[in-house]
């Protein structure tokens, strides 16, 4: 059999541990897919003192994460340090530069500095993979960069992030409000003590603007993606939803439109019988639409040590294959740069929610201020009285651009009638 | 850019026609993608003179559809002729012999001569692929190959078969009878004239025996599938499982166990919370189950000149890279062989479905056959008259072992009481 494949590892919490675990459980297997052993040489980490339940003394430790770039006989450098700068961007220039090729699950790092990167790998003729980095286990960046490789792709959206689906789905399931629910998945390990990442919206658009990337042949725009999360999302949101047929689930969409790039995540409404709607708990889903091979689903657990270690195996062994592909599926040169599209020609269906004081003319208020910004009203509901002696108004409107849905919210900003902020979801399209 | 990947392809049916459309339409996009363009230079097919509406003045025409394996300058063959033996496999053999790459979507040939073909490839250095010839568009092929590589694959399910899907799809949305849609879908050309290569679950074998294979590390064992259609379900039967919260689809699956290699195509029923319970129509799902990446679902159109013709050229896209890949994720040297496991020890739960005479002691004969054969009923319609005057009669059963359920069946094979054999139909777990 052929010479190892072997690797220097960075970073051994949960993924790293999980790296370790699937070498050595699968070893002989891998092996055999590989056409030759993968082997961890050096690792390196913050602490050498904790006990992660492997055994690491049949490696070199290196304290200098970043010196891993330059240690004897290593072939691929594995990055699960995360983080979009500091010691994971210092390791990944200097393992490219180093001629090593790179393997990381960061897609904070991706989206920022993934161009430069890439270039660079190609520069050196090394492989720079991370189908890890978005949607876990789901080889997805594989399925785009190569499965659907034939197509244009138009339009690509899915459910990226586990943990607001988590929380959404728990929401839906037992009728509790956001804020007892994250405390909750923050105490069972399944939400960060600092959640915000996850649930304001930004770590499923550093995924998005790498998928949207891949897809469409265009340069990472992750400033281009218009973000919005969960936090607002009541459970009378998720009642009035099902009751009008939709679930609540935090979609991360892109298209390529001749205006441009439109990137959005974006709390949205899913007919109850889309895909997405099935999408449960902690899993993810990827949908892409191209022009040969219509409409393509892939899910599968989107985080974990398992899933996870399982994509950056999966990178490994194609780098042992001597398969490296282009890291956004053509040369970064040939990416084209895209505007953002605007959104405000959209046109689409939305759900509005209001919290009202519970009074005479309320309705008539709201009824009016949609007229007027020509928003056509396909279903409405009021529920009253709340514990506080508010009601709900919850409307859904007939397709429309969007910038008239955000015209009759600006109509009523300053009514006395709103108790707090109105709430708007955009509907997906079948 | 680098010279062209040159192609010669043989067979210009609607598949045919679709990889010349593909190769058109989005010709700069693919050169982009696979770093040089990728060029048809001969094609060969039946009938000449036939107007397939795209131009082939532009191609070589070359009349022997094995000779395409010998023209000058080729660097690729595709196959897309058809048939086990015959004019593809002379052209397959010759191709390789020649040094020339083989792209093929025929799911008999391989099923019968994947590894023959596979390690003749291996021994020439040139690649053997065949994404197209299992569920179409999806990437399920590389999915497995390569995205789940790094995974000891415990089983692997789907539907494989978007012809039957479509029929028992519409039949459940209409509550229509097994004949009536065939004959629909016939006139539709959703079903062949000679529908029996897919109604009676051969074309989901061979592409069932494909994915064992990769998925498992196993030779291809064709032989070792037990294969029923979907030609005895009846109206009835999908009523009576709705109303027992399943729907039916015809599954292919296989799994390895320490006894062997299990592998099945059967009429399942399916939990009304699964995610193959909502594949609709002609599409194909396909579900892997990893021993670090958990639960995978591979979901798209798995039939038609689009989607087919995409993953083609996905597979072209691939070798102009020049990554080739084992084409059994292993070398053919590699895999093991596996005996058919016996499906009798198996446990699960099941659907009997008789008809019965509507007279007094019928549900206690089968009451009893249940009974002395170890068969724990969960649940018993019964429904009566049936225009014939005859009585339904179906149950579902505890999980228990299937060799239980046959003696059941056996006990029952010479009651004058029924008429007409029983159905039986495995349930899938969770």
């Amino acid at each position: 059999m052929a010479e190892p494949l072997r690797i220097a590892l960075a970073g051994l919490g949960t993924v790293g541990g999980g790296v370790i675990r699937v070498l050595d459980e699968n070893r002989e297997l891998i092996a055999r897919r590989a056409g030759r052993p993968i082997e961890i040489v050096a690792v390196s980490a913050r602490d050498r003192s904790k006990d992660r339940g492997v055994d690491l003394s049949r490696f070199a430790w290196v304290d200098d994460t970043a010196a891993l770039a330059d240690q004897d006989g290593i072939d691929t450098v594995v990055e699960l340090v995360g983080g979009a700068d500091g010691p994971a961007l210092t390791l990944a220039r200097r393992s490219i530069a180093a001629g090593r090729s790179f393997v990381t699950a960061n897609k904070a790092m991706i989206a920022h500095h993934g161009l430069e990167l890439a270039g660079a790998a190609e520069a050196g003729g090394v492989a720079f993979k991370y189908e890890a980095a978005v949607a876990g286990g789901i080889p997805v960046i594989k399925g785009l960069r190569e499965g659907a490789a034939a197509n244009q792709l138009s339009r690509i959206y899915g459910i990226l992030n586990g943990t607001c689906n988590y929380i959404l789905t728990t929401m839906e399931r037992e009728g509790r409000d956001f804020a007892e629910v994250l405390a909750e998945a923050q105490a069972l390990g399944y939400a960060e003590a600092d959640p915000s990442f996850d649930i304001d919206g930004v770590d499923a658009a550093h995924k998005l603007s790498i998928l949207s990337s891949l897809a469409f042949g265009s340069r990472l725009a992750f400033d281009g993606v218009v973000i919005t999360g969960i936090r607002h999302v009541i459970a009378a949101d998720i009642a009035e939803a099902a009751a009008l047929g939709y679930r609540i689930r935090l979609v991360g969409i892109a298209e390529a439109t001749e205006q441009g790039l439109f990137q959005r995540i974006h709390p949205y409404l899913v007919p109850v019988d889309h895909p997405l709607a099935h999408v449960s708990g902690s899993l993810n889903a990827v949908v892409a639409e191209g022009n040969f091979v219509g409409r393509l689903l892939f899910q599968g657990r989107g985080a974990g040590d398992g899933p996870t270690a399982s994509a950056v195996v999966a990178d490994l062994i194609d780098i042992a294959r001597g398969e490296y592909g282009p890291a956004f599926a053509m040369p970064v040169a040939a990416l084209s740069e895209q505007p953002a599209a605007d959104a405000g020609g959209r046109v689409g269906k939305a759900y509005l929610r209001f919290i009202v004081q519970d009074r005479p003319g309320v309705l008539a208020e709201i009824a009016a201020a949609t007229r007027d910004a020509n928003v056509s009203i396909e279903s409405l509901i009021q529920r009253g009285k709340r514990p506080d002696g508010s009601a709900i108004v919850a409307i859904v409107t007939h397709a429309g651009p969007e910038r008239a849905v955000a015209e009759a919210l600006a109509r009523l900003s300053d009514s006395p009638s709103l108790t707090g902020a109105p709430m708007l979801m955009h509907i997906l399209e079948e």
